[in-house]
């Protein structure tokens, strides 16, 4: 089968213009069927900040109301993709700015949770794999934002992880798929204050013992499940770490490999 | 050969939530190839003036400064886009919304102008034909926010009545193309403050005699002008008439018809 990158990447290279210029010559770089999801960084706070909309906060989750849901459309369908649409197209990287309800890509539900309503948030449901497939195979790089719809009307905010493992996983029918998520640290760390910590293997059993230790964060933990959802799922590899080492990290040459025992 | 209908909405429209409903449930309901170009509306100017963005005018024009080239990508590539790609959907309009950046789709360059710079606004060099006709042929809708890029990373804010035409021209070798400008009034009026006084058909000799005696105003010849640019590149009709009567519209049974002799 052929090779296909699915490639993360989060709100703090989004908000960093030269890291993110770097980052995308890198992607632009990689000679195989690739599609990028983003997250939304801080420009989506700060506009709305500038909006006088307040961002809504239960128990400490962010709401998506429904001007919030404007925001983020506007600064994630708008701003981000498209920016980054044409930065990869400066590159010689032909590509495409989707969300969910483009070509009914996504088809998403509005999560509900008793006893909490977090809002215009989705979680999906099905991935259009022959369009993304079609896509690919005219050597075009699909560039996904976090946002989904309900083939209703609505659109919905959706996480960019989650968008891109169910990307990964809907294409392991039909291609070769490592999927890579980019942050800003190297990789899961022993560590955080030790770039040389960093942890190359991620088994199970292994996970289980750094999170029963406490030495995997809160944060990263919905990441690396993620991660072994993915693996469960038909994607070869899952590779976590460093925006700027994205060259290696499609070798699997640094960050932590999330693998089976 | 097959049937295209490129349509132009209008700003007026898109800011009037109930009448954009109604022309998206018309439009869906188009029995052929179809592709949709929106204008910007006043949401634009609104979040600018929220955002404390000035819009710059110069001799009374626009300037897309770069401060309003983010502030319209926002509007029109993500808000405004995606709401109008996400309605389509629901109405089972299988539509996609992008750029000119997107899938390299619209290549422009910035205009220069002696004496007189407007920012960062673009005139289209090409229309990339295949994936629209690609797209097309998947009975995929292509919704088109009035935005290009240059190619070297920078988008253009392009304006939506010439994207239209420049698409309709391009796709003329390939499909039957019957082009629609969507506006506020009931077509080309002799009064306008009479609805019975459209002019049904404007040949180059009246439009010349109605220019002469001003009963075309000046914000409708632009509209005149690319209707006859592309009447004379392979585009088969022209229609400019109200957004309301779209039914109507597109058989040529209501707005002006923009013929030759």
């Amino acid at each position: 089968m052929e090779k296909l990158f699915v490639v993360k990447i989060g709100g703090n290279v989004i908000d960093d213009e030269s890291k993110l210029a770097s980052f995308l010559q890198d992607f632009s770089g990689i000679k195989a069927r690739k599609i990028l999801v983003h997250g939304g960084g801080k420009t989506a706070t700060r506009v709305g900040e500038t909006m006088g909309i307040q961002q809504q906060l239960i128990d400490g989750r962010r709401i998506t109301d429904a001007e919030t849901l404007k925001v983020v459309t506007m600064v994630y369908a708008g701003y981000i993709n498209k920016n980054i649409v044409a930065a990869l197209q400066a590159n010689n990287c032909n590509a495409i700015g989707l969300t969910g309800a483009d070509a009914n890509m996504m088809i998403a539900h509005k999560r509900t949770n008793p006893g909490m309503d977090y809002g215009f948030v989705g979680d999906i449901d099905i991935v259009n794999t022959a369009l993304i497939e079609n896509l690919l195979e005219k050597d075009i790089t699909l560039v996904f934002a976090p946002l989904t719809h309900d083939q209703k009307g609505t659109l919905l905010n959706t996480n960019a992880d989650t968008i891109a493992r169910e990307i990964a996983n809907s294409m392991g029918s039909l291609y070769d798929v490592s999927l890579i998520y980019c942050f800003e640290w190297s990789g899961v760390m022993m560590d955080t204050n030790d770039n040389n910590s960093v942890v190359q293997k991620i088994t199970p059993s292994l996970y289980a013992e750094l999170k029963a230790c406490k030495i995997i964060s809160a944060g990263m933990i919905p990441k690396i499940d993620n991660a072994f959802a993915a693996l469960n799922n038909g994607v070869k590899d899952v590779v976590i770490g460093n925006a700027g080492d994205l060259n290696q990290l499609i070798f699997q040459q640094a960050g932590s490999s999330v693998v089976h025992e």
